[in-house]
């Protein structure tokens, strides 16, 4: 792969996105590499911005991020983005993090749909971003974000949308749903090891004031989690952690 | 006041530090605040890394902040701060806030002790930071950070500290309070008006994992808010809340 194709923007961990640690948590590093992505589709004209201009939207359905190792507090990063496929439906975005010496530290695989807004229905996407660059020759860094299947699970949480986890259009911030699942697990497992691997998938929005439920199943390979709206256990996004050897 | 005796640290606001207004929140302004302390006490070789070298810490007693306006999202800022006092338990700093044309669009005081880390009670201050650079040549640019007085008040919320909400000792970032508090209230009021002024104790330090619950009590003149130990109703911080007429 040849990095001079592909751009890059900097970014600093800064003290609200360490947790106790003194590292980077997985959940602002999710926020840094949906905000390349954003920054990048307004470079090349293909924006929220100017796809609200026509009524539509990007909507993240899938994401894998790897991480080989979370920056420390005040470190200096940047994020390399590039699309590698449009498909009819859905198209994808795949990141490299690396730090100032150059290495790799982290890498993600995200799948977008475009919506109407008035809908909220997928469109071709095809017809919509037909001169978006698209840059084959550059392999997905990771395997392909999984679908993760349902299961039944355990009730671990619960949890009520609120004013600090929502965005412009008052749907809850889509990393919060990873800070939830994470708010759950023991302290020790967070101190001992970290996540290698994340595989989300979102289902559906929630809304302000909504009611949700966290459940959680754990096989020998990975832990699986699952949001779903408490009126009517409608299966919001679901996740699978990858751990660290401890 | 002259401006040229006062260092100023620029920022810049945050895509995660904006609410569904897309202005910064009251929260992550304190956070950047907070952090405009912590640099300027590293400048000064009075920081937090300085001061752990002889088993002591700086502890946040009292804050007040009064805005006038709310930055918008990726608006640059520049927070100035200086001491304007030191007591024998207790050293005020003060801030100003800035926008790029120069308008002071907040400003906030801050109470500070210093305490043992193994005690946690209070040292002398002037036996601990002799040469600290005082500057009394600068006011303090809004009223002194009040007492807030204990209340009855009704339960709004309850909380557990959770993995994202911790410092790098295990207690419970300071301003997760602020947010706590503020998830709680209407949000059509946070659309169509704001916080003009916000005074906050900090009373006693919880951890992670501990049960706190939310009390509430409306006056004509302001809002209160107290944050209590769910297991033996310990007071753990108080505020009140001054809104912008509607």
């Amino acid at each position: 792969m040849s990095h001079d194709t592909i751009t890059f923007y900097p970014y600093q961990v800064q003290p609200r996105e360490v947790d106790f640690t003194k590292r980077a948590t997985l959940f602002s590093l999710g926020d840094s590499i949906l905000h390349t992505a954003g920054e990048d589709a307004d470079r090349t004209g293909f924006g929220v911005r100017n796809l609200q201009q026509h009524n539509t939207t990007w909507v993240l359905s899938r994401m894998a991020i790897e991480i080989e190792r979370y920056p420390d507090e005040y470190e200096h990063y940047k994020i390399g983005t590039w699309i590698s496929g449009i498909g009819r439906m859905m198209t994808t975005r795949n990141f490299i993090v690396r730090d100032n010496d150059g290495n790799r530290i982290a890498a993600a695989s995200t799948n977008w749909a475009i919506i109407d807004m008035q809908s909220r229905r997928p469109l071709d996407l095809r017809a919509n971003v037909s001169s978006y660059s698209e840059t084959p020759i550059h392999e997905c860094p990771i395997d392909a974000p999984r679908r993760i299947a349902g299961f039944i699970g355990e009730v671990v949480d619960d949890r009520c949308v609120r004013y600090s986890e929502i965005d412009f259009n008052q749907h809850t911030n889509t990393m919060k749903y990873i800070q939830w699942m994470m708010d759950t697990l023991p302290l020790t497992r967070l101190q001992d090891t970290s996540i290698r691997r994340m595989d989300i998938n979102f289902i559906h929005e929630t809304r302000y004031g909504e009611h949700v439920r966290i459940y959680h199943e754990a096989t020998s390979a990975e832990e699986r989690f699952e949001i779903r709206r408490a009126s009517d256990e409608l299966s919001v996004c679901r996740a699978s952690f990858r751990w660290n050897e401890l």
